[in-house]
């Protein structure tokens, strides 16, 4: 199996480069990166260095499964650039952390006899294996084939859960988990910030789940901006923006009008949706315990 | 040494007079609780079965130490009941998670000869030692005698992190710490009620972190909310709340704008305010990798 991987110098891209190497296939990464020739021979695999917006593709197109892993901002122009010159029987692959978009637009660009899966890998490149590690697959069911199943049961042999889902149903998932979390988090990222609260100074009065839950805010502000950027301006945020600010607003009035009934009777209905609080109980206390642990 | 601990039925008590007892104190429990001679017979500790805000304390303060364990809302009424009676040279202790409020109360009800230890403890009855386990201190400096160094021995001594702080500091680092943290993941809690978000189906699509934030909520969620109100009600919230509210509206305006320069320069200054965040990356890909460990 020939796999060619666009952006296969950035960091998921070389991931995809050594998993699918490693299962045997025949692997070229595509990058615009000076390190290209570098990055793939460390890895002992072929490379084209070109700018995918700008070069010619042929060369690139000439593989069985293409994997996009560009940023997510370019992800509908590389389609739109390689998607009409994909041969028939080929299968091209995103790893696009939204799903809808680019899943249509592979769908509207290439010729029907190519293959096409959106993924959605929930793990990063610092992953050590994909064992245990989940991948979201959305397939698109008039152009599932031959290589998809090659695909599929790669992934499967390799330990990886894969789980199925619509590119609606990945989409609205991910726009609370991800979506609302990250917006969450990074608002108490500048609110610490604006209050001037020192979080280093703090550490020696948090207890394991304050720290787990601050090394949780410090890790996004650790990472690319822009990544964040575009999951809050690629997923549909609004109504679940406009719900959690509503919330929080009303929580705040609650307590300034001392309000204990109400705000006891906010919480008890959250905690009748939520389902079962006595394994997340459990299982954050596995969480702390495993904290207090390493910490010894 | 004898230790008399009030409320000493409830989940904290139970676990301090497990401790002093382990410790070779003479430990009674006094509880109104229904249960408290077959909880006392349990620990093989002594026990007065009175309901302290009503009955005569004279046998209650017949002790070296006395350790309020009791809820937050009434351990003002608790301190103003027994204080005046505390015989001098005794220490008088409380474990409630605010301090400015309960300090000052001890400092002033009782006698000029009784020593005085405002503490919070940083675990809960779940701890299975003190061991690694962090307890803030208050003295109160003109309190500080004989009974305070044995405590303090004690505790070091059986392995707990003794951070000493005034009463002031306590507050203020435990209003963002806790004040700020419950309020968001409960507000999130609330959010997920809002939006109709099937946690339990999620599961299966979560990576690690969402998984253990969605454990943080249903953790919270599945605790006491009277002890969740009191800890908002408690500690001076109103600008601290305000403040994330702000910041909250401020950042989704900025993604509603698609003003992606503007959110990434938000969380830009939120990194550099926040220090160290290549250790915050480092210490929670610990915690998700024992998460994916023991998932295994």
């Amino acid at each position: 199996m020939k796999v060619t991987i666009i952006g296969g110098a950035g960091g998921m891209g070389r991931w995809f480069a050594k998993f699918f190497k490693k299962s045997g296939a025949d692997v070229t990464i595509v990058d615009k990166s000076a390190r290209t020739g570098e990055i793939a021979a460390e890895m002992g695999v072929r490379h084209t260095k070109i700018d995918i917006l700008r070069d010619s593709v042929g060369e690139v197109v000439d593989t069985d499964v293409l994997l996009l892993s560009v940023p997510i901002d370019i992800t509908g122009a590389v389609i739109a650039r390689v998607g009409p010159e994909m041969r028939k029987g080929s299968l091209m692959m995103d790893i696009t952390s939204v799903k809808k978009v680019p899943v249509e637009m592979m769908s509207r660009v290439t010729g029907e006899g190519v293959e096409i899966l959106g993924t959605h890998p929930l793990f990063g490149p610092s992953a050590k294996s994909i064992r245990g590690q989940t991948i979201i697959f959305v397939p698109v069911s008039e152009r599932v084939g031959a290589l998809y199943r090659q695909v599929y049961e790669l992934f499967e042999r390799s330990g990886a859960r894969i789980e199925i889902l619509s590119a609606e149903e990945h989409d609205r998932l991910m726009s609370v988990l991800q979506g609302l979390t990250h917006f969450v988090l990074i608002a108490l990222g500048i609110t610490l910030k604006e209050l001037d609260f020192d979080v280093e100074r703090a550490r020696a009065v948090m207890s394991p789940m304050y720290e787990i839950l601050m090394d949780f805010v410090g890790r996004i502000l650790h990472q690319d901006p822009r990544l964040y950027a575009l999951i809050q301006l690629n997923f549909e945020m609004g109504e679940i923006h406009k719900t959690f600010l509503a919330v929080a607003n009303r929580l705040y009035e609650l307590i300034a009008a001392s309000d204990m009934e109400g705000f006891i009777a906010e919480m008890r209905d959250a905690k009748a949706h939520f389902g079962d609080t006595e394994r997340a109980m459990r299982d954050s206390d596995d969480v702390i315990e495993a904290k207090i642990e390493r910490g010894k």
